[in-house]
């Protein structure tokens, strides 16, 4: 197969125009660094970074460039949940001996700056090398550092609102990993849910000074919720009636383990003061792109404790549930 | 086994205290994104990215101590060769399931902090998952940009200089894998440049403004002035007798093959105008550091071309040499 300095070579011939005349760039991919300017005077850096590994993450037989796109996308959703604007990415992939004499790697990088080229970033650095299948990259955005979206930011009264269809992707694995059997529709929009997740980078940076806090939700709902009310010392009600409803033929046990527990979903969840409701509805609108109210921060409680009411506001036992994911639990 | 976020959590609270109160790091470890200022009003940031892989850059039994050093170090190296001052990094790490509950990773780390203190690095974000083990990390610099030390800048007539001995860490993995022995004192000497190499930072510093051109050799030496060389356009000649000579005890031939072919040395690799001759000498008594003056750059010859010459100016053969460290050829 081609040497790994004709491989780069190869693959930064692929990437986007932009990437070699991004502003702010100063020194592209080929030397020891690269080199970036600041961002505007009233900017900070917003720095990410994301590995996903063969075995783990995604299996040898996923598209390779969907996954391409996935391996970018995620580390621009950590960027969209601080309400950062996406600027640079670096790559860095292991990749098998076999895999450029396949075309496998020249899909990888297709899906990959399909991506970079949707949410103009530029990829401004890498390294490549054999191994088992693995892709690191680090995703460098800029923000007004007063307007970040932070964890910690929280405020008791916020309301908690949730992007899109929370669950969707992790019922796309349930059905690759399982017999459960969707209607064709719903097949298609939770495999493209977990294969090609859209990082909310326009709702992000609308919400940069209208949310008090926001994540991406990467682990599950329930978790990535705990992450807020921990971070911020506040506890939380969420409404099983304000969130998305089993959708028609799935079981619903199955839909509230996915809702509540499953990861991979890159939709935001975020915290704002009741004040901003018509400000988020109109966003809703504007960004065509559903944004659910689903609770409520507050004050008393033990902090980082959620609490999930029925439509009768009795709280609904959560023991039953697999709380989120972690890699090494 | 702990989680994940546990492990991140512990793994975190053992980083240097630096890491929390670095200048200009507005937000650490534990948010979706970390938040760095801009640099001072006339610097830029200069970025790599390197990942290491076992089997690969590796072995299982290699010492984890060791091995966390050598994953940082790598990367301040591509600073260090750009005359950048290391600020702050990432590290994202697949590990093995059992790498928690058998020390492993709490001595990885403890390595990685070490050279993080020892080169006043920030560790400010990360990611942790499971899989076969490899460590990426991206690394960030400052550099005023008129100063940085790019491959294509060397000049016709300029010197070329190397820091260090080159080939030891070669001779360290031919002894390591392979039946030659070694004295011990060599021995020692030649698995440290391997295991525990010195990434050259303030010699990059004081070249900042000083050399043309630089690189540091992590393919091996030809091959890497080969880029210096295509990069500017221009050949190279190299003395034979400038190079460092056969360690007492070993084979000449093997010598050469590490001296000039081997890789993983991260010595500094650099062309100066001559007029700086003086200037070059003194860094090296001022940093306790040889600094070895080999060849010259020459507008005459095919670019990238590079003649070694024997003590009669004779060119020596070189066909029989390996060339550099290549991941896919």
């Amino acid at each position: 197969m081609a040497g790994e300095f004709a491989l780069i070579e190869r693959l930064l011939k692929q990437a986007p125009a932009q990437a070699k005349t991004a502003p702010g760039l100063l020194l592209g991919p080929g030397d020891d660094c690269a080199l970036i300017a600041p961002p505007a005077a009233d900017e900070v850096f917003a720095i990410t970074t994301d590995m996903l590994v063969e075995g783990t993450h995604f299996l040898s037989t996923d598209d390779p460039a969907d996954l391409g796109w996935k391996t970018l996308a995620v580390n621009l959703s950590d960027l969209a949940a601080m309400g950062a604007r996406p600027r640079y990415v670096t790559l860095a992939v292991s990749l098998l001996a076999t895999d450029d004499s396949t075309g496998w790697v020249d899909q990888f990088f297709s899906g990959f700056t399909d991506c970079a080229k949707q949410y103009d970033v530029s990829l401004i650095g890498g390294d490549t090398t054999c191994g088992p299948r693995s892709f690191s990259v680090t995703a460098f955005g800029t923000v007004k550092p007063q307007k970040a979206l932070r964890r910690s930011g929280a405020c008791a009264q916020d309301d908690i609102w949730i992007s899109g269809t929370p669950g969707m992707a992790a019922l796309g694995l349930t059905h690759k990993l399982s017999t459960i059997v969707l209607p064709a529709a719903l097949e298609a929009t939770a495999s493209a849910a977990l294969h090609h997740p859209l990082p909310r980078v326009a709702l992000g940076l609308a919400l940069a000074g209208l949310a008090h806090s926001c994540l991406d939700v990467s682990d599950g709902l329930l978790q990535d919720l705990g992450h807020i009310t921990q971070a911020s010392g506040l506890s939380a009600t969420l409404e099983l009636a304000a969130l998305p409803p089993t959708p028609p033929g799935v079981d619903k046990a199955v839909w509230q383990q996915c809702l509540l527990g499953g990861g991979d979903d890159y939709e935001l969840l975020f915290t704002a003061s009741p004040n901003n409701r018509a400000g988020i509805e109109a966003l809703a609108t504007q960004l065509a792109l559903p944004l659910h109210r689903i609770g409520q921060m507050h004050a008393d409680g033990k902090a980082g404790t959620i609490t999930l009411l029925d439509p009768h506001q009795k709280p609904v036992d959560l023991s039953q549930l697999r709380q989120g994911f972690d890699h090494f639990a």
